[in-house]
């Protein structure tokens, strides 16, 4: 086995060298700059897997025209509380942002808004629009496909849907969100890569190999394995939920269709609730503070910790913002040749 | 072990029997009509921890003064597209029936809407609503929180919130719509209450004893024992979710409070989506079956079976509605006990 290296770099670096990757492809400034920056912050996070090593894989996508770094987002179809975009293309997160914004825009105004985005690409970490929402001090929901089918139904076998992640984020009196972000299979696909990267195997129930064996081996999973939906039916349901709210529902690709150009596009519904039309912020602060500090006090399994939704993401943030983002070597190296290919100084 | 008898009863005579009652009660006909059904319904639809033992349970609760069978819900804050309800601790049913009925109207006119309730009595089985919005041609979600603890959280030991339960329902071209409907623990409590019923032994994932212990006896759930979020901890996250839509956001009784009167309130938040704010009903339609097939046609892993989510429910509703409904010989003992003293002729 190939002994794993990691490289630590500052968060700041890798915002110049995302900003300078995707400007030299063409982009303008400002949005090569944001789409470096939720890349980053999925770094900081934790989120390994939805982080910096996009760099190299979406300016493969650009350079084979499956991202056009200059197209707008347009507004297709809209009513006070409601949007349909059409992300023509452009950067995942540009739509997904776009979608959000407008989300947050209407239900301050409104109380409930909901905004669906089609012919969008990859929109990277959700959680960051989500907890985008709940730092204004609203709801912020978003149901998400995967137009690439990677993940089985449940009881079936062989790839149907894609990852279909989910993700939640409600304000608190305190300085972080609340934050429900993840995949409705097992693990995230790019879980399973990073521990290829890594050469290490993975827990026997995130995957089956082609015969639809459980497998430790994530070399199964490019050789024609799939991912399970995680907890059985109920997770299944909620697979099946993100493919008609986030696919059918905006008009985007199901994991079901036959075209597989663009890869990995999503579907995104936003959904965002304003406290006001409710309860009220303050009131929904304080008592969220006060439940969340009784959860923390519940006695723990042995070797256990109770932790609050988002608490795991906000605490990698702090310590990566001050030591740095592991990379490891086989990313750093691929970075740093694409760097090179751009003639951009990659330190 | 006692033997366990089963009992079948058709459907309409539960249906009079639940309304003569709730009538004897001193509930408005229609209103005993309109309770009565949805327990039927739950029945019928195989949910037998939800259904018609709930008669006598009901029962308990009208003559201790916990469910008012006069009370009218009142609208307490109101937009174009939301609105929060008082359910003034009449039947719980009529509470969230109201306030999914009100998310239909608004979300017919401005494409989202979101509704809360509080002071809400138990609500049934949750898809009964959103169920019922679907058949209209709308997404319907219900976002639930139980304000009695008998689930702990994901690494922490003893009862800290309710099941739970999280509801979604969309249309198709069928004849019956998608439903996902279940708790956010493993399995909903009734579901314990029906094999200890049954005299059954329950898998071992479902519950803790009151040391926090793995166990297969039902029994040790009144005894101290707790039920355990689904899915680790991404059900934990939806669980939480629940708690701070449904309870905290409609300012309605939280798990973790310390009143317990009335027994298990419901805190409720509907959300209904309009098709036609996106890519329009009968695209949506035509899409959804043509995944749905897709999905009924993928290869079965040995011994199983791919279903849509709500399918076993209208399968087992043919059946029963034909049939009858299967009720343990104890429950409908404890019926005709009631009856009996209300003067009602339970045939």
């Amino acid at each position: 086995m190939v002994p794993f290296e990691l490289i630590t770099v500052p968060a700041d670096d890798l915002r110049i060298l995302g900003t300078e990757i995707f400007t030299a492809l063409g982009a303008p400034r400002r949005r090569a700059e944001f789409v470096a920056d939720t890349l980053v912050e999925a770094s900081l996070t934790g989120h390994d897997s939805h982080g910096v090593s996009y760099f190299v894989l979406y300016s493969d996508r650009i350079r084979k025209g499956h991202i056009d770094v200059k197209a707008e987002p347009v507004t297709v179809k809209e009513s006070a509380s409601s949007a349909l975009i059409d992300g023509r293309w452009g950067f995942g997160q540009v739509t997904a942002m776009r979608a959000m914004e407008l989300a947050a825009e209407k239900a301050k105004k409104h109380m409930v808004s909901a905004v669906g985005a089609c012919h969008c690409n990859h929109i990277g970490r959700v959680g960051y629009y989500t907890a985008w929402s709940a730092r204004r001090g609203l709801v912020g929901m978003m149901f998400v496909n995967v137009g690439h089918p990677s993940v089985s139904v449940y009881g079936g076998l062989g790839r149907v849907f894609g990852t279909n992640p989910f993700s939640a984020s409600l304000p608190t009196g305190g300085k972080d969100p609340f934050l429900l972000d993840y995949a409705t299979s097992v693990v995230a696909e790019g879980k399973v890569t990073v521990a290829r990267t890594k050469h290490e195997k993975i827990p026997r129930h995130w995957i089956r190999d082609k015969n639809g064996m459980p497998t430790d081996d994530p070399n199964d999973m490019p050789d024609g394995g799939w991912l399970l939906p995680f907890g059985e039916h109920k997770g299944y349901c909620l697979q099946l939920l993100m493919e008609l709210m986030g696919g059918i529902m905006t008009g985007s690709r199901s994991g079901t269709d036959t075209e597989t150009k663009p890869p990995s596009p999503n579907g995104v519904l936003a959904i965002a609730l304003n406290p006001e039309g409710f309860v009220g912020l303050e009131s929904f602060d304080e008592r969220t503070d006060a439940l969340f500090q009784r959860v923390k006090d519940t006695p723990a399994e042995r070797g256990s910790r109770v932790l609050i939704p988002g608490e795991p993401e906000w605490e990698s943030k702090e310590h990566r913002e001050k030591d740095g983002i592991p990379i490891p070597e086989e990313t750093w190296n691929e970075m740093a040749k694409l760097a090179g290919e751009l003639g951009i100084d990659a330190k």
